[in-house]
């Protein structure tokens, strides 16, 4: 497994000379366009890896799979679907109006950043700094690593640089979707983006949703094998942002990538994969990283269609 | 199986009470709001049945992954997607705005009308009636009966009452996406739409999908794995209107509704489902159809996630 | 006055390179983009004219408060207003969205092609062609030009490129807005479209607008008071296409422009204006003609604000 | 006029039954539906009432040709237009996307929220405080009323609900078309809404405005005569909010209307009209007031059409 990952990274590299790094927050924008990682764990345990796979960055979007898992296990699914619903929005991931027909149907994609928004708040505790605490334990749980924790740079320049969410959050407040302090709402959403994690935290994550809920070695449970049917189904609909049809093309397995250039992907069953490469796409999704993926599903019919 | 079909379809019949039979024209308005009835195929071909699954009924919307598959194996893959995208848009199968980022962005689902209209000209013959019988050629093909013809009467009234799918033609061919006579294209479309199956023919094509484009029994390939990827991924990420998220929770399978009533369910290496329900839900897919599909689901472990 | 119109036309000659002449179908290309010329008709009477005032063109979007006097003729103003509204859209005047909210609300301005085509359908009489004659007839009395005609090449061309005005009047079939066959209609669309002026022509609809619905010299009425304000009132509105605003603010009077490069303007109680001069703005507005309105208004005191 | 004044009033009370008082903040809901006054002052100085006409109220949205002058005389038209534009956006004056292509564009407009946001930061000042004061500054002498101040109840209680204006405020400022701090300018932006007014405040205004930019009785200049102009067109298409296209047939005049029950019209050399009346139509317009306003057209042949 080593030996493929190797020769697929290599072969993928000068993808990430087609993408672009963030730099919508000056933060993002430092970050390494040519850096390109992987990491794999098997459902049952078994690591293997390759290139930048120990470079921390901060999760963004991957967190929102983690934000639905949190609001699923503190309210049920009934209630979260009912809050933040499950349809593809077909409009990029910050619009302003992918709640025009949502805000009126009370169809907010998860997924989304007015979706994940709502989330946070949807997270119990009696402060928003126990909400996030407990976000980052569950957040330490799944990605098999006690130590992970916020990038302070990132979690002030999303702060600092925070108009569009805001935008959003307001927007969400007036059509009586939110009901706590906005900016209250927005630290936690703002730390939540800023976590700190790496290619096998990714992984980890991934292994535990392809595990139905379980830990990959110990297979001790998480969460109910439902909430891990829920997630990956959301994923496999509206996980790449709007490049999740083409991405169900060409790799074929629930994933979610963030603007930091992570990605994290769940082949059901099989295993859990951890991916980073800074440099994206125009829609968002590591350039490199989505052509690793999809060589690795080629090679390992990790296709699930 | 037998059995268990019988006892999820009497429990699900109490569904159909819920929905309400197409009425956009006539002839369908005529449907049966009480039918119900459900057939399966395993990959291997071992056949299965409950309930009205011989009543014959309009494909509708269902012609669209066969369409889309005739596009494949005339065009490859690279063109199709090219000319028709795989994104989700986040708007109502015949929005007349489904198309505006689409338009500009050459990205327009073949799951919705204008998609799939546009892949009626990608479908080769040296006249639209030639066009129209290789479809019906392999949707015959597809659906192991040799039988299958189109309801005149149906197809009729489609074509009376076609200013929607007139509207979005005509937009198509403004936009360049549409090179030849609009009226020649839609009769086309209208007589796929009017293609008369039941629940049997469904199953199979269904069948087809499952087993990676071989045909069940003789496992006879009518088309190359990669394609049955494609068209299952297409499929779970837009295949039930825009009610493709709830399904992929509840059901977890591709599937494709239609508003005549039925659905085609593809599980993957393991069988294709056929089901007929008139009665449908506000997104246009059928209530007690979906309920089935849920149950069967919880009861086989079907979901992919 | 006419050596003042001469001053400002060859002031305003050099705007003619900032623009560029239609395009979208070949005839209307043939135009000349250097010409321009101008046309002013007393509400009493006088005439006074410079440049190329005499040059035939086609008189395109200015037919559309043509169409809405006949309209107003033939079926009283709150007829008209319950069907084709008179709110601005915001949008560009063939915008398959312009009528978004409007088609719910039954509001489409008839300065859109949309408002124009339901227009066309409230035109009495027992066949198209009678229609049509009619709308001339009153083309012509209000031209002051017995003559008047249409310019068949250029009505050839927009019947063999007119897929988006086919998309809007399907759209506006589908919602049960215009009940006609759809070719009926857009054929008398387009004949009416294809009209034949020229500046005196223009001149002589305006100054009948701005002598309240009498004819400049003779005062014998066409049509009554209150008809003239509702016509003047929605051009000022909307009759500039999306830049309404701009020339409200620039030159401060009702007006009508078409993408032929006409343009008839109304100072009520004092004169008609008519424009020809065919190099657009990007809003389909003729450049030149537009800044000697703007000249003359300032010179004139035209602005009724 | 007082006597004909005073008929029209009595004739047009019964339309007060008709709407009903805003209530989207709780202040406002304890407005009196049955209140209605007019009050009408002469370019030229003259002074005639009827009603309810010297009852507060708070001014609203009748403040945003305010706003305009003011950001006009610090800034002048060229400014201005380049940064808020004059097109109308065809959507609720607090419509999230009403600047969908504006915000590309640059053109938001001054008389919707998003417009008027942007106007107070282009008053002058080095506070905020200092804008605002400059501001009512500005409305007292052109109210003719030394004593205006702000209603701090509804002052209040506009910042405590303004979450639809903090969402425009930070969309405007994601998009770089603000640049202050964002609540600073909303609180500046609710004080100016919460001015106290009465109808003959806003005929004073009105009257300021129709003389060219001179106060009434004593002819002394406030601002210049073009600023007028370019207040009063712009009034003209979008003063109305989406009501403006009916209000220019049905009265035919520039006016601003308030959700507090305020509408100021011009009726350019001849008058100013400030009108009284909280029961509202669907659009936010006083239903009343613009039956009076109406009438007193069809009477005094105001329209400018």
């Amino acid at each position: 497994m080593e030996e493929l990952l190797e020769r697929l990274l290599e072969e993928c590299r000068p993808f990430t000379g087609k993408g672009r790094v963030a730099d919508y927050i000056p933060e993002l924008a430092k970050g390494d366009p040519d850096a390109l990682g992987i990491y794999v764990i098997g459902s049952e345990g078994k690591h293997a890896w390759a290139g930048d796979c120990r470079r921390p960055f901060t999760i963004q979007s991957v967190v929102k799979p983690i934000l639905l898992l949190q609001a699923l296990l503190d309210n049920g699914a009934e209630f979260v679907t009912r809050r933040v619903g499950v349809e593809a929005t077909g409009k990029p991931f910050d619009a302003i109006n992918a709640g025009d027909q949502a805000l009126d149907s009370g169809n907010i994609n998860p997924m989304v950043n007015m979706g994940a928004i709502v989330m946070c708040s949807l997270i119990y505790g009696r402060s928003y700094d126990e909400r996030f605490q407990r976000l980052l334990e569950l957040t330490r749980r799944l990605a098999g690593d006690g130590e992970i924790g916020v990038d302070e740079a990132v979690y002030r320049s999303e702060k600092s640089h925070g108009s569009k969410n805001r935008a959003l959050a307001y927007l969400l407040k007036f059509h009586g979707l939110l009901e706590d302090d906005v900016e209250e709402v927005l630290d936690c959403y703002f730390r939540a983006c800023s976590i700190q994690a790496d290619c096998r935290a990714l992984a980890h994550i991934g292994a535990v949703l392809s595990n139905r809920g379980r830990l990959p070695a110990s297979n001790e449970r998480v969460f109910p094998a439902a909430m891990s049917r829920y997630v990956n189904a959301v994923l496999m609909t509206c996980g790449m942002y709007d490049g999740s049809g083409e991405f169900a093309l060409r790799v074929g397995v629930p994933a979610k990538s963030g603007v930091g250039g992570g990605i994290m992907a769940v082949v059901p069953t099989r295993m859990g994969i951890g991916i980073f490469g800074p440099a994206l796409d125009r829609k968002g999704n590591s350039v490199a990283g989505i052509r690793l993926l999809e060589r690795l599903s080629q090679e390992l019919y990790l296709s699930i269609f």
